[in-house]
C-alpha cells in the first residue's frame, strides 16, 4: 500500500536488463558511449525532431534547473505556477543554476491560465531597469495537483509566451503520464505546442534515475554541456544513464508503464469515490487528491499505508472530520494493494 | 587495451547484484532508505568514526564541490595543487558551489609540499579586506600524477592547515588505491591525519556512479543536505546509490578492486620499463606516466589501445622522439590486455 | 513641481559644506578616515547602541542587499511585502548578494500583518529539505505605499519573527520620515522593537548618496566588511561618504529635513483633498497616493509637473476618469511649487 | 608626506565646483540627468568613438567587475597578470560578478608578455568540457608595479587575444597617468589597440569617486545597465557622478592632474636615486618601487611619512639592510612634501 510517491517504486525489469547488458568491458565516458548515440536517435525519432539536442542527467531537479538556466539571465524572472516543483520542491536550485534569478508566481490553484500568465508578465514592464526582467515560462505537465493541460490549454499558454517573445520550458517529470492521458504525440505536446525545452522524466516512471533534457533548437547544446559539467551532473560512467533511457524507450515501455500507473490511479479513484471519498482535483493522470474521514486515515496509517495527509493532525480531533490526502500510483502498484487499501474504508 | 581512465570500466558483479537485490517493491526516497542506514554504519565502522555524517552523491565533482562549499565562504580562496582535479577538471564547479570563491594554486609539480602551502597561505594576510581570505586546503590522494602522499606527508600538510586554523578536504576519488598502496587504515589516512571531510570515491573503483562524502565532525550535516538538494544531487530513488555503496563495502570489495587495479598498474609499469619506456612519475597506485617513441604510440593507437598521449602530434614527426602518455588501470584490466599492449613495444 | 521622487532633490547645504571641509589634504582610505570615527560615535549615540557596528555605502540597494546577505543562507527565503523595494525595484540584487536565495511574498496591499507573515512562514516547514528554508524578515518603514508602521505594529511583526527565531531587517530608506511621523526614538523603532539590522537612509533625505547599515549585534561586522568589498561598495575616498553622514547627523539635520518633507506632503495632501482628489492610502510620511480626473493630469503634465501616473493612458480616454498618481515630497519642495501644482485643479 | 596611495588625495577644486553647480533643484535620477548627456558626448569625442556606450560607477572595483562580467560566462576563466588588481585587491568581486568564473594567472613579474599570455590560453584547449573555458583578457595600464605598456606591447597582447577570439578589458584605474606617459591618444591606447572595454579611472586622479566604463561596441549596453542595477551600483542622484566626470574632463583637467602626478613621481624618483635608493621597477607613471636602508625607513615613519614598506620588519633588524617600499604620488603632492621626504635620507 505505497502511494507516497511514484519516485519510490522499483525499476522496471526491462531497464535492469539493459543496465546488465551495458555492463560489459570498457566504454567511453562522459556521454561518448555508443548507447547514448542510440538514445539520441530514439528520442529524435520519438519527438519527430531530427535536430534536437538531447542530454541525460540523473535527477528531475537537475533537468529543470539546467534547462531553465540556459534560457534565463540572472536579472530575469521565471514565470511558474505557485504549486510548481521548481518553486516548492527544489530548495532554490533553479535560482542557484540561473545565477540568482527570481521566480514569479503566476496566480493559480493548479493549471496556469493565459490570463494569469499575462498579468504576471505585464507586471514586469520592458525597459524598466529597476525590476526583474521577463524570463522564460515554465509549465508543469502533469501539474503537481495531478492535472493535465489539454493541447488547447498548452497552446494558449505558449501563445502568451510567444507574444512576449519568451521561451517555454516544460517540466515533464511525469511527461509519459500526461501523454497517455491526452493520447497525443510527443511532438504535439512539445515543439508543436511551442515548447522550447522539455525535461523528459524517466525516474518516476520505472527508471532508476535518469531524465532527458531535450532542446528543440540545438543552439543551446554546448552551453548545456558546460552547465551540466559545472553543476557536477556529467556522469563519467554515462553508459548507465544511457542504458536506462534506452531500456525505457525500447518497445514503448515508457508509454506502457505510464498507462499502467494512470490505470492504477483511475482504479483507485473509482474505488475511493465508491467508498464515499471526495475528489479535490479531477485525477487526470496518476495522482489523486481526495478527502475522507480522519478515522479511516487512522486505520490506513496503522495498517502501514504510505501516502501524504495534507492537513491534520492525524492522531487527534473529531474522527469524522475529513482530511485531505495525496496518493500517487506508480506503474508497479497492483490492484491487490489498491483493493487492500480500499478495504479500510 | 583500455587505459584511458578508471572511470570507463565496468561495474563489479557484486555491486550489480546488490542493485538487483535492492530493486524490490517500494522504498523510502531521498536517503531515507534502509540500505542507507546500513551504509552509514559500515562507513562509520570502517573509518572508526562513530559520529561521522555520511552522504552519497553520484559524481566525484559533486562530492568535491559540495564538501568544499561547506567549508568555504564566497570571499575565501581554496588552496589546492595546480594539478588538482578541482582546478583542472571540474569546469568551475568548486567556484560555483562555493558562491564564487577563488582557488589558489600551491606551486608544485605533483604532491603539495608544506613549504609551498605555507607560502601560498602567507600571501593572503589575515585582516586584509582587499584580498581573498584564507579558506580550506584541498589535498588529492592519489594525486592526478599518480602519486600517493605518505602518512608523514599528509600529516605535515594538515599541520600547516591547522597552524592557520584552516579546514582540510581530501579528494579521495582514488581513496582505495591510495589506502592499499600505503597499507594503513582509513582513519589513519583521514581524521587521524587531520582531515575534516573526505570525498570517498566509488565510481572509479568498480561502482556505477557513487561517492560518499564523510564529515568527521557532524556539525555540517544539515548544511550539506541543503546544499546537496539545492545542487540537484539528492536522488529520489536513493536506494540505488546506497546499494552500490553497500556492495562496494561488503567483504572489503573496495580494497580488493583497488589492490587489483594497483597490481595491474605495477605489472604494466614493470613491463614498460623492461620494454625501455621512461617513467615520468613513480607510479604509487594505478596511474602511470611514461614516455616512449612516437612510432610505438602509432602502432598502439592503430591497434586500438586507448590512453592519453600528452604531447604530440602523434601522426607526424620523428618516429623516435619520445612522447609522454598517461595510462590508468582499473580493477577489470587483465594481464592479457596488458601483455597485448606490451607486445607492441 | 517635482514630485517624482525624493531621490531627485538637491543636497542640503550643510552636507555640501561638510564635503568641502573634508576635502583637505590626504586622508586614510577605505573607511579608516577620522570622520568615520565621528560618524560611528554619533550613530551609536543616536541609536543608544554603544556596541553597534556601523558601515556606510552609497546606495539604498547596496545597504539592503548587503545587510540581508549577512543574515540569509543561499537556500533560504527572505520574507517581505509584495510592494517592498527589495522585491520590486532592485533587479534581483538581494538574490544576487544572498547567493541565489529566494524572496517570499507576504500577502498584503501595503503594511505586512502578523497573520500574513505567520502564514508565509508556516508554508515553509522546518526540516523539509525540499523547500526553501526560512530566512530573515524584511520590513519596509516607510512602506512603498507611504504608510508608517506604528511601534505596536512593528513589535507585532518582530514578535512573529522571534517566535520562529528569524532575524529582522528594516529597510529604512525613509527612516527619518517614519521616525518624525511616529515621534519616537531611533532605538524604539529599531533594536527595542526587535530589529537586528537597519538600512538607515540618507540619500532620499538631503544627502548626495550615502546610507548607513547598522548592526545592533556586532557579530556580523567583519563579514559585512568582506561582503561590502566583494560587492565593490567599499569606497577608497571614504571620507566623502563619512562627511555626508556627519553633516546629515549634525544638529539633527536629518530630522529637520524629514520633518520638512513630511510637512510638505501634508500640505500637498490637504490641498489635494480640498481640490477633490481621493486619497488611496493615508499619507503617513512624505508620499501621497491619490487619484483625480485625467484632464487635470493632462494639464499638470503639460505644465511640466513631474510625478508618476500609475494607470493610464494619460493622453486619451474619458477626461473625467480618475487616474491614480504617486507624489513624493523631499525636503526641498517648497509651498510655492505645491501651490502652483494645486492651481491646476 | 603622503605617498601611501593616490586614492587618498583630495578632490580637485574644479570638480568640487562642478558638484556645487550641479546641486540646484531637482534632476532626473538614475543616469537620466542632463549632465550625463554632456559626459557621454565628451567621452565619445575624447575617445573618437561616436557609438561608444558610456556608464559611470563610483568605485574602480565596480568598473572592473561589471565590465568583465559582460564578457565572461560563469564557466570561463579571465586571463590576467598575477599582480593585477582584479586578482589581488578585489576580494573575489570579479568572480562574484561573473557568476563564479575563474581567474587564470598569466605568469609575469609585472607586464604581461604575449608569450606568457599565449601559454596560459593554450592550457585551456577548446572543446574540453572538463576545464574552464577561455574568457576575456584583462590588461592593467598602469600596472600595479608602476609600469606602462607601450602601444606596441598593448597591440601585441591584444593580437594574441584576437587570435583566440577573446575580448579585451583594460583596467585603467590609472588610465590618465599611462596616457600622458605614452603621449598618445585615448583611442590609440584603447580601441585602436584592440581593447573592447575600458575602466576609465577618475577617483585616483582628482575625483571624489567616479569611474567610467566605456564599451566601444554598444551591443553590451543594456546588459551593463542591468548588471549595474543588480549590483546596486546605479546611483539615484546620479548627477553627482556625472558632475565629477564632467569636471574631470573639462579643459583636459584629467591630463593635467595626471601629468602633475607623474611629474611628482619623477621628481621623487630622481631624488631617491640621488640619495642612493635602488629602483625596483622603472617608474613609468606615478608609482615608485624602491629600496633603501631600514634606518632611513625608521626615520621617515617616525616623521609621519605614509607609504607601504613591502618587507620587514621595520622596527628591528640590521639598520643597514635595504627594505622595499611602494610610493605613489597623486596630483596634489607638492615638491615641498617630496623635498621634506628626501631630507631624511
Amino acid at each position: 500500500m505505497f502511494f507516497a510517491s511514484d519516485n519510490a517504486g522499483p525499476v522496471h525489469p526491462q531497464i535492469m536488463n539493459r543496465l546488465a547488458q551495458a555492463n560489459s568491458g570498457h566504454a567511453m565516458p562522459y556521454g561518448n558511449d555508443a548507447i547514448m548515440d542510440e538514445v539520441r536517435d530514439a528520442i529524435r525519432t520519438t519527438f519527430e525532431a531530427p535536430e534536437a539536442a538531447v542530454y541525460l542527467v540523473a535527477t528531475g531537479t537537475a533537468a529543470n534547473a539546467l534547462a531553465l538556466a540556459c534560457y534565463t539571465q540572472p536579472w530575469q524572472t521565471i514565470f511558474c505556477s505557485v504549486t510548481s516543483h521548481i518553486h516548492e520542491d527544489e530548495c532554490n536550485a533553479p535560482e542557484f543554476y540561473a545565477g540568482a534569478a527570481k521566480l514569479t508566481m503566476v496566480e493559480t490553484d493548479d493549471k496556469m491560465t493565459p490570463e494569469a500568465l499575462t498579468k504576471a508578465i505585464e507586471k514586469h514592464p520592458e525597459g524598466n531597469v529597476h525590476g526583474a526582467q521577463r524570463g522564460p515560462v515554465s509549465i508543469t505537465q502533469v501539474t503537481e495537483r495531478g492535472s493535465v493541460h489539454s493541447l488547447e490549454e498548452l497552446n494558449a499558454l505558449t501563445a502568451v509566451a510567444k507574444r512576449y517573445d519568451l521561451p517555454v520550458h516544460l517540466d515533464g517529470a511525469r511527461f509519459a503520464n500526461a501523454l497517455v492521458a491526452l493520447g497525443c504525440s510527443p511532438a504535439e505536446m512539445t515543439w508543436k505546442a511551442g515548447v522550447d525545452v522539455v525535461s523528459f522524466g524517466g525516474t518516476k516512471n520505472g527508471c532508476m534515475g535518469v531524465e532527458a533534457v531535450i532542446f528543440f533548437d540545438p543552439a543551446k547544446a554546448w552551453e548545456f554541456e558546460l552547465r551540466r559539467k559545472r553543476g557536477a551532473h556529467l556522469f563519467s560512467k554515462h553508459r548507465f544513464l544511457s542504458a536506462q533511457m534506452a531500456g525505457y524507450l525500447q518497445d514503448d515501455l515508457w508509454r506502457a508503464t505510464a498507462r499502467q500507473a494512470n490505470d492504477n490511479a483511475r482504479y483507485l479513484a473509482d474505488g475511493l469515490r465508491a467508498a464515499g471519498a471526495t475528489m479535490l482535483h479531477e485525477p487526470d493522470a496518476n495522482m489523486i487528491f481526495a478527502k475522507w474521514p480522519r478515522r479511516i486515515h487512522q486505520k490506513l496509517q496503522a495498517a502501514g499505508a504510505k501516502y501524504y495527509v495534507m492537513d491534520g493532525p492525524l492522531d487527534s480531533g473529531d474522527p469524522d472530520t475529513p482530511l485531505s490526502a495525496r496518493l500517487v500510483c506508480d506503474w508497479s502498484v497492483g490492484t491487490e494493494a489498491i483493493d487492500q487499501f480500499l478495504s479500510y474504508f
